[in-house]
């Protein structure tokens, strides 16, 4: 493909070409005409030859002039000022990626929105984008006013301010954050990676270990648990074993860097990594250290698993070791048979991601995928494998094993445990079906 | 002090209190009572007794009612529901969080907004809070119009739309990136941390490896260089040694997990990390490989550094060793002697942060912080520092090791090798004073 590239109008003196301004002719092979020839990508081993699909469009853009070394219009005139947002936003070409609010559910006051999983990539999820579960709305709290009281069997009961939190010690790490019941535990409905799994993100958290907030009050010897409270309209109040609030929990007041975004908490939220995201009370005001349990709501008639014998499992704290493949994922298309890098991620509430396999066979077979550095304690992990797909309609999955060596289950492997009526904790492998004219969608349904 | 907490009107049915809700009278220590008898924080072998200060507001919230126990407004009735904004912002109270635009300078189309350091923790930079600077603006790009050309001095010249792009193999990773002018060279002025050194942001990254275009596209043996081009009105254009473009130099088009912002090179994005700046170009749209350095404008009449000599220092890629505090700094205020975490972010572009010193003694004597896991490669890295303020005026400092053992040096050192002409690449120490009455100001001005 041969084209002479136009000369630009200049519109200004700001404006300038670079020495080498693309005033010359010159060959460009498009994608699609490279591809065909060569198609061997010698660095990674895998054939690129189906980018042929989008290389046909790449070439009408050319065409139109709109590619380099032509100038687009975007060069021709000065773009907006710097400090034209002072808080920035995304990209107007961006605006469909939104929380999702599933539209076949009514939305109370108690509800749900899910992170746009097959939308992202990377481990960190931006805040604007985080899960949201609330049991009683989102309150406006004004920081200056909030508190957060630490009592019941301590030798000296305290209330804290924000900014006096604030000035104590502090720690910021990365964690993952999942709602217990992501997805149902149903056969899993949903078409996307988002209505199945998005009610899980992972941010940087900063606060105040717990630990140091209990050990100032001092624990009396019959502390064993303490529950925590939320500033918010549910109350929302879970009880938490005392060995956790002096492991890992954190009083966090920031997330990615800034304060709290009022879903999450705003301006203070008890983090209990690993643990069911109900737990990770939000509009924390009141620790109380008790004997045992208080029994919440959240912890007798939800949070539970009824299992076939009649009885309920309680206290199920941990999110297990799960993963999914959100590229392709439902409702995304595979333009064409070729190579396609599986992407997805991997996380578990016990530690560490050790390995997380795929299988391109409908679970016949399964191959290592490449994890990101740094797999980092109770955060996602990206993971990566490359596959050429044959153009054939088949089911892709993946199954991740944590540093426990826990292997997540399939979905018969979990009923067949636990019966089919329970409703939280449902880690089981996600499958999805790929059709021969590479549409996506969920194995399940 | 001993209160007698109110019992709270229920206002609806979806309230509810826990099982062991407040009603009953309770004792609550204030900090300032428990600080003043006590003083010791075992935990961390420090003392928080100068809580005191903070701790008169919290006693006067407690009389107000707004506190714990007594039940809140928040409470009283239902939040905001689920999906009120399908791409959240921050709290109303953190409005004043935003870009910093200095205000004594005319803004021009070329121009920068800062990072408000002072207000952030951890490492990450949330997106609507990374540092902007343009020479021409921000262009509005339609993604499915723009194009990446790699070519020159290859065997296959290449044309990549933006979804073909993501096709190709991926990398995430958490760099840091910073203007070379982080803060000018001359007597550094700037009240502020974000004034000083808001020129610095840290995010994770996503794209493709450059070398894997590179070795596509096929180099011919006379490729030195790669001239890289945006997409904007001022042609952004810097030379990139061949040698950064085959080690770990990536086209990114995600940004803290979703697409890039506008501000930030949407659609792509050339990432290398460590280098300054300017040479990350944005709104990539060409790659061109040479035998040598194309001598951009950005590369002569700018981005070097006159010597005293009379020759100029240029192609000074590496962003240096640096580090500064970042609480308390210029314009916070200590609010009292007594306990004070000192705060702070350090950097290399060479590399690993290996260690921060901190002085509290105006620079006499020096002290390890604590280092935030992960320590991540040319990323920021949060570092800690215990201090026991007397309440007398003093100036407090950071500086910084990378992993080549380059120590990070005093202002005085630098113009000492440099001269005062110099503009760019001032990693000087930052110190700040701290007045009797808590106040904070740049020490150097």
């Amino acid at each position: 493909m041969t084209r002479t590239p136009k000369h630009p109008a200049v519109p200004d003196a700001d404006h300038k070409l670079s020495p080498d301004h693309p005033g010359t002719g010159s060959r460009t092979t498009s994608r699609r005409a490279f591809l065909r020839k060569s198609g061997a990508l010698v660095s990674s081993g895998v054939v690129l030859a189906t980018l042929d699909a989008n290389a046909q469009e790449a070439s009408r853009a050319t065409e139109s002039g709109a590619s380099p070394p032509a100038i687009p219009e975007s060069m021709k005139a000065p773009g907006a000022p710097v400090g034209d947002k002072l808080y920035g936003v995304p990209s107007k070409y961006e605006a469909g990626v939104i929380r999702n609010v599933p539209k076949n559910q009514a939305q109370y006051i108690s509800s749900a929105s899910r992170t746009p999983l097959g939308d992202l990539d990377g481990i960190i999820t931006p805040s604007g984008l985080f899960y949201e579960r609330h049991h009683g709305g989102v309150p406006v709290i004004d920081p200056a006013q909030h508190r957060l009281m630490v009592h019941g069997l301590v030798k000296n009961p305290l209330l804290f301010s924000v900014d006096e939190l604030r000035r104590l010690p502090s720690i910021s790490r990365i964690h993952f954050l999942e709602c217990s019941g992501n997805p149902v535990y149903t056969k899993p409905y949903g078409k996307t990676a988002s209505d199945l799994v998005g009610l899980v993100s992972c941010g940087e958290w900063t606060g105040v270990s717990l630990k140091l907030l209990l050990d100032e009050a001092g624990l009396l010897p019959s502390a064993k648990w303490v529950m925590a409270e939320g500033a918010d309209a549910a109350a929302m109040t879970r009880s938490v074993p005392l060995e956790k609030c002096l492991d890992d929990a954190l009083v966090v007041y920031s997330q990615n860097g800034e304060r709290l975004r009022p879903e999450q908490g705003y301006p203070l939220r008890l983090l209990l990594p690993g643990f069911e995201g109900n737990m990770n009370v939000k509009w924390l005001r009141r620790l109380k250290v008790t004997d045992a349990p208080v029994y919440s709501r959240e912890e007798t008639s939800k949070y539970t698993d009824l299992l076939p014998s009649g009885k309920a499992r309680e206290f199920t704290f941990y999110m297990e070791a799960k993963s999914i493949i959100t590229s392709p994922s439902g409702g995304q298309k595979v333009p064409g048979a070729g190579f396609v890098e599986i992407r997805g991620i991997a996380w578990s509430g016990h530690g560490k991601v050790a390995r997380v396999d795929v299988s391109v066979d409908g679970g016949r077979t399964w191959a290592p995928a490449a994890l990101q550095d740094p797999v980092l304690t109770r955060s996602l992990t990206r993971f990566r494998f490359p596959w050429r797909w044959d153009g054939r309609p088949t089911v892709i999955a993946s199954r991740t094993t944590d540093e426990t060596g826990y292997v997540q289950p399939a979905f018969e492997q979990l009923t067949g445990e636990r019966g089919v009526n329970s409703f939280y904790h449902n880690n089981a492998i996600q499958p999805w079906r790929v059709a021969d004219t590479g549409e996506v969608s969920n194995a399940n349904s």
